[in-house]
């Protein structure tokens, strides 16, 4: 096994999903340590995680924190909504699928004021309605957007959105979740405050934690606005700045192999490699499905290349449930549909799976639509 | 290496303390994989975990529910008091360290009424005044406290504390994170509603997560409670019942290395095996920290085998920064001190660690006290 191989073949099932992806053997080799919270060489790697993320955002380093939080992606959305968002506080969230309102689902249970601002599954939100929402309601102090919404695949337009929302001076937030690390983002030029990603997405580490990219001036100037102790992202940060250590128990083995994770990310050449590999995925999968008479849900200009949804196929034999086990049974593993208002399945083409990975599973789908007879 | 093997020599530090622990190679190597979070091996691993806990809190398959939690055991502790706790709730909170004050901040800031009752580090609390504060507050609807206070190692009496709570007819919440897996704790005995512990303590898996063993009719009965999406107990335990699968994210690897974890504790005997190797370790490091002349903190008969306090030595050249880096170099990770008021640092005698390392520790003990020119 060399540095960064995939693990194809190695007895395992390859993961075609939005995360937990495929990761290297590496990857998974660098948990093979018991490391203390509070050890040197711990907190080294830490602090050089942190330093990565900032550099990966293309930020400046001082103008920007990187600060890892416990749990899953939803565990920092939640905190970046509940702990910086002032009591009086008021989000405007724009929706275009089940993440966004999920933030919504956030404030709600939170009891934090917020406008979901929605928009169909299948384009982007429209920026006359954003801006007019911000000139018609003072008391919005944030906005909050999917990058890619995994939901479909599409990508919103960030930084046209972060134009409207630094003319309007608000507070942006962007839950890149399943886009960072794959798709390039500059996070002072799309004016971006707080920006939301996770360990077991583009940079292919392990899942464990989140991390959100924090401006720093925004983020010191909320100060009493946390609703949790556990979800503080200010008193995470003063934490991590203090000692090098976190608050509370930090995911060791996680964090080690995240940061051999990004040590492959730059190997292959960060964002852009990163970017191009996905981009042949893509290019491969569609290709493949279309040729087999497949079609996307979203329009090809709209869709990223980190996850696509086709529709069910328009054949009576058509079973989701059939077709997944019979794929999962030769060692493919594909990921149910989200969309509201039509079936679809997703295919993800992120994680270190390779087009060749992915002209194996168009095989696959072909040999399983012969066994379910279905022809398109 | 066989199976459950000691990593020592593997060149990794052994750590002294309450986690992360040092845990054995085959748990860690059980991370050597990646699986899908809705695959059909991981959710019967999942199942496999929950049914396994439940059985050890010696409680009836039906009568209570184990549910997994990402992030820190804190995140557990978090979950159960700002999801179960109603808005109208009120909770004591018997406290005799820094856990018991922890879950006191938790209160405070997702401003959740509570009443501290705080009793000295080094005592255990007082049961008369316990049920004092009960029969005198006919507002106060929950009890917490912690089982092994990790800040001296003292075990609190969470039976007879359970005894008093169950008369007065509350609701009786145990942090049990230090203690679960290796000192016996039969829930329904003792009371409890909910209990609270992690994957990186007693049970020797990794970070990355924690649980909670709620009594099913308690937990049923908290619909409305939550006051926030990722710590939301019910929610995470209804879609666990729903599909077998977690609502956000799992830490997929920790899960498979701590189901390892669970077979090797199993095949060390259980809690009784488990607590009879850590009683080892605590006789042996006793032994030989007396013999060199150190002190406890606490009376024996107060004190557990998970962590213990010893106090400074009285001696002027006993710097703690200077020991602790002198045994790490050696390859001995011992913890800083956490008690009010004395000066100690503390030595954990839990994880895949046996009375021979304990042994290794002692003697690089004794070396470092030399070079530091230090005669007790």
């Amino acid at each position: 096994m060399t540095f960064g191989e995939s693990v194809t073949g190695a007895g395992d099932k390859i993961l075609f999903t939005p995360g937990p992806l495929t990761t290297s053997r590496t990857v998974k080799q660098a948990m093979l340590r018991d490391l203390g919270s509070r050890d040197h060489e711990f907190i080294g790697i830490v602090r050089d995680i942190r330093r990565r993320l900032v550099e990966l955002a293309a930020a400046a380093p001082n103008a920007y924190e990187a600060i890892p939080i416990q749990g899953s992606g939803t565990f920092a959305i939640e905190a970046v909504l509940t702990s910086t968002v002032p009591p009086n506080g008021k989000v405007l969230i724009v929706i275009n699928g089940a993440y966004g309102k999920r933030m919504a689902a956030i404030c709600k249970v939170a009891k934090i004021d917020c406008t979901p601002l929605e928009f169909p599954e299948n384009a982007p939100p429209d920026l006359p309605q954003i801006e007019a929402a911000l000139a018609k309601d003072a008391t919005i102090t944030h906005v909050a957007v999917v990058h890619c919404e995994t939901t479909t695949g599409i990508i919103n337009p960030i930084a046209a959105i972060g134009e409207i929302v630094s003319r309007a001076s608000r507070v942006y937030f962007v839950d890149a979740m399943s886009s960072f690390g794959a798709v390039p983002v500059d996070v002072a030029k799309c004016h971006i405050d707080y920006l939301v990603s996770s360990a077991n997405k583009c940079i292919e580490g392990v899942p464990g934690f989140a991390f959100v990219i924090a401006k720093h001036d925004t983020l010191l100037a909320t100060d009493g606005c946390a609703r949790s102790l556990s979800l503080d992202l200010l008193s995470q940060w003063k934490g991590l700045e203090a000692n090098g250590q976190f608050r509370f128990t930090p995911p060791t083995h996680a964090l080690l192999a995240f940061h051999q994770a990004l040590v492959e990310l730059e190997a292959e050449g960060g964002v852009e490699g990163r970017g191009a590999r996905y981009k042949s995925n893509y290019e491969t999968l569609l290709a493949g499905m279309r040729a087999m008479g497949f079609t996307e849900y979203l329009p090809r200009y709209l869709q990223g290349c980190i996850i696509t949804s086709f529709r069910y196929p328009n054949n009576p034999n058509f079973d989701f449930e059939k077709f997944y086990g019979l794929l999962n049974e030769k060692g493919y593993v594909i990921y149910p549909g989200k969309v509201s208002n039509a079936d679809c399945f997703r295919i993800g083409t992120v994680g270190r799976i390779f087009p060749s990975d992915i002209r194996a599973l168009l095989a696959a789908i072909r040999e399983t639509l012969a066994e379910m007879d279905i022809k398109l």
